[in-house]
């Protein structure tokens, strides 16, 4: 191992330019060589990239989005595109190649490892969290803390007016976000799409609250469950209650990482790097059981993380 | 002078408790007393009120909503509403009505007082600054800076995957909030109510912009400017870029109020206070020419406060 | 088990109010009653306490501080005063009693319970981490990001000036804190009091710093490595550099709770209400590799918890 | 007017870059160039500088510090100096200098016109807000809210522990920050320089405070009012609270500024470089009821900005 690459792929998530650098300081204190290409898989198909030094990282461990940049990239799956990334590796010399991105990024370094001889690792950072693997994802407590602090602010206008709020999260096939979200903002209901709820169901709940002296709420919903603007017609409609629905947006996806994800970004960053110098194949690194561990990347890939559904349990409990 | 009551009336800003407890700390430094009426005017048609003290006004000034709940309650202008207010200001002997809220408010404290010899004092509270007869509004500067720290974060996102951003915030009939988020952003483009403009123009700036290698973009825009939606498959449709909507939403109605929303309602409880004591007519309390000072009510309310356009000239130079 | 108590004792720490409501509101669902014990072991010595019910703990899961008070109190393991709150205990029919503190609450739990029958059950949470037992405290997170957030801003203006700071966060025996804020802000030089560091190292690590073209650096120290004042002035001597001190101070005990610290809350709660209801003993709930579990209270609270210190390594390669 | 400078000198303060961000796209669009010298006076002295254009100013209006350095420069006032300083203008046809900093930066500036033709301007930065000839300085706002905002947080520990603190600000002649959080955070009692106050005085306020059920408060005080840490331990010996003190620090300088400094930014540059094109002579621009304007800098620099001692009257008042 003497080069390695670092990219950025997918969607961005805060705590990935802490990423980069701590990969980038970590390798070079092993003697290794960095690249950063740019512009998620593009910069290898295109064989653009920046040299990283231990300098030129310097200032970013606080910065949200990612100075490699990212681009969703599905065409890269084609016979073409893998060969020219893989030409691009072979180049430069790229001996192990550091992706730092979701699911589909690590289903991507697959491919392209199918077609060349570098060492992949993968460094999950997603705000979804969703990552077969590892417990926590790089962002997710950062988007996680981004929409808890303005529902915080909505609460306010929610408990002056009385009204019943639908707050809208990212996750557009899971719950993870929606699920800690709507714990810790003590939410009366959580809707995510591994779970059904009948509108009739949130209805009784609201109604039942209605009745305890709760004439506010608060729902966080998963952008996945369903059309949140019609529910909260249908909410308005069924319950004596002004609803209104609110999105919290991209902006989950930027802001300075928490201590958390910046956390997570220097402890993969140093598994990672220890993975390819142990040259052993292609693997995921993440948090098992509050350790940081490695997984191959193949199995990681496999399997689909599910969310504990305990938590939606005890988030009801806690709303009552 | 011996008792005055309080009302928040209309939408909900940050910094109308602070504007509550400074009224009530006030008046009873003059020795007046002073009761709080519940849930916008709704309380005065129902002789709903809490009496409020020194001490039950304590540890609010720093909380967004309103303690005393707000209702938007466009029935109170029918005269038999208008009746029953009039007859619970008699009823609880109420001399003076502080009347905390925006354009609406004080137009309804005018009917009001049309039945009732209470002498009313309006102070302008409302995220949209839109009321005649003050430079600024209390909770303008919180609503602002909420929507400044959210679209940093949007920003981060844009840099990363190169796409423009519109990002919308409240205002329906007026640019005030979206001229001060736009040029303090740094906005590429500031859409506001006031001031047209076309399709062609927005797709020129970007292109240009673009030409000069600024690959993203933030666009601030008023929601009462139109379809934003549609506006984003547009720009999408007639530029290269991915073009995303993002809304701020109602956390721009909640949150602790900025040192200065809270600094406007200290300032502006004191003179309301003092105006009720001088029993010389119905006011509204406001910022002139950074002091404060007091204007006939009916005078203020015959008026529609203007952005000042060149704000916009300055934002356009200031994003090339 | 019919009736408990709760009581939050020692330093406070964000968090424990929605760990106050995640106890009564999950007791409750159980058919407990639950009376909140007020201003720490104070309120058992005294028999001072409030009926906490789901609608009376509403509202508070997003604030700092304790809704019950507080206080530090040394004399409690007095004789007269264990046997004072044990009456109490009798004298209201408290079954079992959630102590929510840190570990000096817990050695008071255990003195108490030699005297009483209720049984005990501790809840860490504390800003120090340092609670044997748990991986994690309800705080801590919270703390940590406080400080984080204050550093970044204070890292603006050392680049500017080009100056040293050295950062003082909160731990007078452990380097928890320090030790998670040094490595999330990215921090030149941690100092903690389980590892000595030389006056001499500091300077020749910010010379070889100057050296690399690093004209400004962070150093973060926990209060109990010594006089920071002191060694601010020695680096001056030392070293070519302006060297200024911050102490970040009382704010890292309060503010809202992040999402961490409240999910957190929200587990332990839940796992100590049923604790109790197997009425099994005194015991300790906490994170163990990231699952909720209890421990013997005598054994948690025999040990003291070691920082990693191979997160200073870690640190240090990433300051490089 | 073809070529203009742009320093930053004394201490920073956020909206800095903004302020030189607008200077430079605002010369640009007016057909100028501009140069940035580094690191101060020290830059003019030395003849360092950097090319400032549009695209080299982006993305930096969020951020705090100045990207051009500064250093406090009392040297500066020497005759040889000076004399480098105004051969550093000479030499890069400078026609126009923007200063941007404080009282002591304008100073500078007048001394370095006596040697130099080139036109001054000086744009009030300052956290101080203690510059004559503005109603309010870039900065202020946010170092008035970083300073609230840790109070915030303050005020939860003091609450929970029933205690007095002590908050030292910034401000070592002049109490207008002081001021400003204190009224804003509602403090029990501002200490400024400006206002002696006994320690009787502050005792009996604490003692009435406590008649009245206020068992805790807050004490805001400039640094300047004298030795605040023996302030707290006589406190605490007159009265029978615990008394603590927490120093604010540096934090104050940085952060990202709020909107209100960025906006103060973005009109004061406007108005420089307006002024500047005129070639009338030396003018501080600056905010005079609520509208920009220019005042000969000669006479700003004369006088000494008073605090509005109405103001602690007012604060005193709400307090209550």
């Amino acid at each position: 191992m003497k080069t390695i690459g670092v990219v950025t792929t997918g969607g961005d998530a805060p705590g990935m330019n802490a990423a980069i650098r701590a990969v980038t300081r970590i390798a070079h204190a092993r003697g290794l060589e960095v690249v950063g290409f740019e512009r998620g898989w593009e910069g290898l198909v295109t064989n653009t990239y920046q040299k990283l030094t231990p300098r030129s990282v310097g200032g970013i461990v606080q910065l949200g989005g990612t100075i490699l940049r990212t681009v969703r990239c599905p065409e890269f799956k084609k016979e073409e595109n893998l060969q020219k990334a893989a030409q691009t590796l072979v180049k430069n010399k790229i001996d192990g190649l550091v992706v730092i991105g979701g699911d589909g990024s690590f289903r991507g370094a697959l491919d392209l490892s199918r077609k060349s001889k570098t060492q992949m690792v993968g460094i999950p950072a997603s705000i979804d969290n969703d990552v077969n693997g590892t417990d926590e994802t790089i962002g997710f407590d950062t988007a996680v803390n981004t929409a808890v602090n303005i529902i915080d602010k909505i609460r306010d206008t929610a408990i002056s007016h009385e009204r019943i709020f639908i707050v809208e999260v990212m996750g557009k096939e899971r719950g993870f976000l929606a699920l800690n979200v709507g714990i810790t903002v003590g939410a009366e209901v959580i809707l995510i799409p591994e779970q059904q709820c009948t509108l009739g169901q949130i209805v009784e709940t609201l109604k039942e609250n209605a009745r305890k002296g709760k004439k506010t709420g608060i729902i966080v919903a998963a952008e996945g469950v369903g059309d949140n603007a019609k529910l909260a017609q249908e909410l308005q409609e069924h319950t004596n209650s002004e609803v209104r629905l609110s999105i919290v947006g991209y902006a989950q996806r930027g802001g300075s990482p928490t201590a958390r994800s910046r956390l997570l970004a220097g402890m993969f960053a140093e598994k990672a790097v220890e993975v390819l110098c142990e040259e052993k194949g292609n693997f995921l690194v993440g948090l098992q059981n509050n350790s940081v561990a490695a997984m191959e990347l193949e199995k990681a890939v496999a399997r689909k993380k599910q969310v504990d559904l305990h938590l939606l349990e005890l988030a009801n409990m806690l709303a009552t």
